[in-house]
């Protein structure tokens, strides 16, 4: 397709009715590391293959606390995920400023949602290159797992892989999911690695240095669990698995921008 | 025809007066997934295929509540959809807290409208990527059935369909619209179930998981009906009928900018 | 001619002294369906043609009330039409409001053609691709025919008529405008509607349907006539005449931007 | 020679120091329909050729009331001369408010004139596509006649002509303008109707229908003298002479741009 | 030379470090009529050829009136020059309004500099089109003569010429103004015509009609000569000079924008 | 690979999902004399090479004090750099003034790197182009090492390099980095210069002229050791070693924007 | 190398990480007549070669009074200079207004420094095309000098020279700047001469009337020594020497953005 003339401005549609400059912004989520999330009845794990840009630097954080009950994993151009992390962090201090409670996580995506669909409608600025998954427990306890993407869309899944080779942990979890309801947390951490280990790169491997996990859930506060204390889960890991012959679907997800 | 010159700005014309960034955005409507929507005397009933972007995901929610006398069905880029859809139940909002009394459906739809407009004349934006179908009960009691697109036009129908496929849809309302409007809300509800069957990509089927219905009425707030409360409408349903041979007429309906 | 350079932006001028821009919105108006003027010493009369996009839809109104005593038929881009007409009823809202007296027709008209006139001069708008007809009346109860154009020009008629085949109708009126100004309004819309026979597309009919009829007049407030309203005047039509030999013609009128 | 690179911009000149913007805009100066102007010692008379778009119109205003002691004739775009010529109405009323005299007219010139410099300057605007004869007595009865273009130029002159086919015009003025200063005021509207009748194209004549002369004068207020008050002046006119073999000579004057 | 990418935007510089839009607004200048000015210890004096764009209209002022005690000359884009001689002229006001004293010279001088800086470094103008000749006496009773340009620049001169043909001018000056210093006003005068004369189109003279001179002095407020005034001083006119064979080197002043 | 369209500006993603713009800058951050940065468990030390752009100039700062317990090292753009250093500056006081303790370094950073990511997403300016390294002690007295760079990314380092020929002062740091932690601030410095001296163009050295360091620690204030101070700690230095044959990987490192 | 894409927006890097527009505006200042400085302990002087435009003409300014203890040397677009200059000017008499003492050099350095460097960053704007030399004293009686350049740098020196053909004054300089810190003000002078006699071109020589010495020192205010007063130090001037083969040197110094 001769796509020159119609992708080099946000606010400039297709002929075939595409936002080109979104698209191509979605190409920035795949090329970060990767990022799973899965949630059972009553928790929702996050897990991230931090990447470390030399010897000499600490990993970089792929997972954050936005509040108590809501963590961030992020995937694509990290300057942008900071940003839209301190957003989310300072909307959620308003509210219990505010209104005394937590905020609801359905009431933040939906800002979150709009701060991303601006930067596709108005001229003056680019969308956002990365996506984010969301994992946060309601005011009744009950876990829910976001993710966003540049072209302001949203949406709810069970379980879920943002970023490079993140194909494979789909497989992953989509022949698993349906047992996830009533893992117990470790049970579950045990699937967001396994499901991370495939997204590992080639001559490479999932170690307590480069994992990481983050847990909220119905009576549990945003937990970081790095380095050592990944140690034992890690060991419960069997065969890194299959992630090779399925690369060839990995456009499949992102390109679904209208329902 | 040379269309390279005027395509890609919103605020020029074209030599034949037309805008063509405006009928490019349209074409974003068309790919969304169908959305049907009718009404008899007393109900207004919409309907629409949601799809789910993974196995692993909730299906996208296509039918909003706008207020209790007011739904919303979509059809193109979600995000622009939930954006306006945010500005709706915020004017019904404003309007109950000042007035006290619901909006009147017609005032709701001329601002709508206007929001559209603007971004079909200023530089700074681009048109929304969306069609609307928004039913709605007037303080008197009476339905209506209204459908926006990206040029800021406002048409109101007895029964209309928009999205991927709907060409079918249409077809079948024209063929049975002159019977709706003494139907009981279940017969509303099958007749929009099977206008949507019609719309469902080739080896695909419609069904619990993917059909929505959202209902309005004189003395009925809104109500969705999805899962297995949708189960005794789809039992109802005909085979699966000739949409097959109609999709060259789609082009048809969305390119009336004038009137 | 070479047109390429200049007709992309509203602040250019061509090396002949024309913008482009603006003779391209005209064109606009010339794809919009017919609506005619005409009055008498009385009485002003608009007759207009409704589209109505599907057999599912309502007919899109083409004549709409700005005030009792001014109203307005459109050709051309329907959300720039309902967009002014706003405007023009907030301006008489106003009005009221401030001198407790109708807003003075030539007032209005003065400040509707600013508002066109901005647009075709600073940057960041298109020019409106609309005609109106505004018929009013005066404090001293005489009839005015108004008609403006993308160009911010403002014209008053004897009779007039816009949009697409609308060179029929202006021939009929030519033949005919000098007996209009002792015709009673029963009369004059008789006129009206045989104007609009020859404004009808080859293979359509006028009818009680698509045709549609609004008075304003010295003792007669904003008054529509439709449907089986519209009935005793259409069966007073003689045979639809001469339309076809005419059509050469019609660039005549909308390009005359100077005086 | 090669105008492309620097000509579709007001704030871009030409390697040759001028403003092509600016002179195209000229270009719809002489494309209005004529107008003249000229002066004795206590009296200025402006006359105009109307057009009208069509037998059903009535036919443009050419000469407009600025004040009482101001009158405005046009030539070029209609919608910015009655933009204009509202700025001008709107300075006199101001100034009658605050310093409760008539406006002096060298004042409202400035002002006016300054105006037009700013589009000829300013990024966002294109320059005025009108020229206007504007005919003033001062506070003292003296009368004066001024002159503006497009550029921002302000000329004033005992006689002058401006619009299609005024070379015609000029020339008459050129042979008789030195009797003016002690001519009585229906001498003036003669010469005036004579100036004129040389602007008329080729197969039409000048009219009470299309004739129109407005008078300023020592103790003379506006005064408009059109349809059958023409009369008497036009029965007077000599044969239409001479207007074919010097058309050529119609750049020289509008070009003027620099002292 | 390869101008073109660098020469239509007055914020870009050409490799070579110069700003060609600055340059091009200088040739405005050499196409305006020459003006001159010389000073003597105690007096300025203005010398200016004025144009008439036709024999119907009175000539342009070309020497204004900025304060008592200083005068400018104008060459170049006149509507320009009157932007910016009112802006001088209100500062002037300003200045005996906040102080009580006239503002002085230098401090004006500083002030239109700037104001000329702004246009060449700032995106959305053009520079101004038109040189400069201002004369003005300080508040010690000394003379200054000062030339601005459209670059932003301000030079002092003991006498200088500016305009079309001014080379011829500049040479006269260049072989007299040692003697300037001790002149009387009417010799001075005759200096000025002089030096005029050299500047008039090959088959024109300097006359009482396009003549004009302008004067401030130490015990001499701002005063005009021109008409019959002017005869005098004609009259001791020598015969017109050798002004053709160094028109080579016009070039060579305008274009010193560095120091 | 063909990057015409998609690199002129800092708002469009290239079809691969990168900022091009973004990535030129980071080329600045490489054409910067060096500066290295490490610490030990209580004392940050930062080190750097001056240039000077000729004999006769003072060297150019490239170590600067932030706050008491914050140093900056630079390499890029030096006016970018001074721009950003004297924000953080002002930040420091504003926080001591308000909280009336120091800043601590974390929310520092954390606005430094939005700073940066705004220039890359808004329309209207271009990225930073510098690198910093910025040397720290929290408010326990434990030292922190970070780099920004002109995407908004921001690293978290045990010892890093940056600027021209860093690459072999990385591989000195690698080697020895396991042993900073407890080396005494002297060690330190000897480490720092010895990664320094690697940097030193091919013909030059590191001398007590060219070289710099800036020490932060747990109970050190902000101090700069420059010229003779610095003589001890050059003597120690072994041998200028190995930095020809990695100057191939020099690339790796700044274009990691994806986390 | 092909840098047309590049090189005409100042917001634009090049694939190599430079600013071309800020390099091309650095060609301006070489392009400026010559202006030296250099300092002993105690005193710091400035040298300047005047142009003058015509024989008519003053000299223009080249060294400016900022304050008593500042003055500043210009080499590139003169009305830039004005400007700046003003600009501080006006931030010396600001600080001497709000805190009763001279502004501290350095601050007023840094000020000035962000000033270049918003210009070198944000779109609407070009590049200042000046460099400047800054002599001061501070507050301790140090003398000390500063040089600016478009790009925002800021240096400070021993000794410099900027402008055309000043490459023979940095030689010259070179030679003998460290026997400057002991000189007298007077033995200054004559080494700044001596510096700007290498700078004049070819066929012209350093005069009273050209040459321009500006002081400042511990116990010395702002002095101008121009014209006659200049006549001592000429006189004992050597002869013009070897500023012929060196010319090819001159790029080096002004290309030095980073550090």
């Amino acid at each position: 397709m001769f796509r020159n003339q119609y992708d080099t401005d946000v606010t400039v549609w297709s002929p075939e009715g595409r936002l080109l400059q979104v698209e191509y912004a979605m190409e920035s989520v795949k090329q970060g590391s990767a990022c799973v999330g899965l949630r059972s009845d009553t928790t929702c794990v996050l897990g991230a293959l931090k990447r470390s840009v030399s010897e000499l630097s600490s990993h970089q954080k792929k997972l954050l606390e936005i509040d108590d009950h809501i963590a961030c994993g992020i995937a694509g151009l990290t300057a942008d995920a900071r940003s839209l992390a301190k957003y989310m962090q300072t909307e959620c201090l308003n509210h219990k400023y505010v209104y005394g409670t937590p905020i609801p996580p359905h009431q933040l995506m939906a800002d979150l949602a709009d701060k991303h669909q601006r930067t596709t409608q108005i001229y003056v600025r680019r969308p956002f290159g990365v996506g984010l998954l969301i994992s946060s427990v309601d005011s009744r306890g009950v876990p829910h797992l976001y993710q966003t993407c540049p072209s302001g869309n949203l949406y709810e899944f069970y379980a879920s892989a943002i970023g490079a080779r993140s194909q494979s942990a789909r497989t992953y979890l989509e022949k698993h999911y349906e047992t996830f309801a009533t893992c117990s947390t470790d049970q579950l951490i045990v699937h967001a690695l396994q499901a991370l280990a495939g997204c590992v790169s080639g001559d490479d491997e999932l170690t307590v240095d480069n994992g990481s996990i983050a847990i909220v859930g119905k009576d549990q506060s945003f937990t970081l669990i790095e380095g050592d204390a990944l140690k034992p889960y890690i060991d419960q890991l069997e065969q890194k698995a299959d992630n090779d012959d399925e690369e060839g679907e990995e456009e499949k997800e992102s390109e679904a921008m209208e329902t």
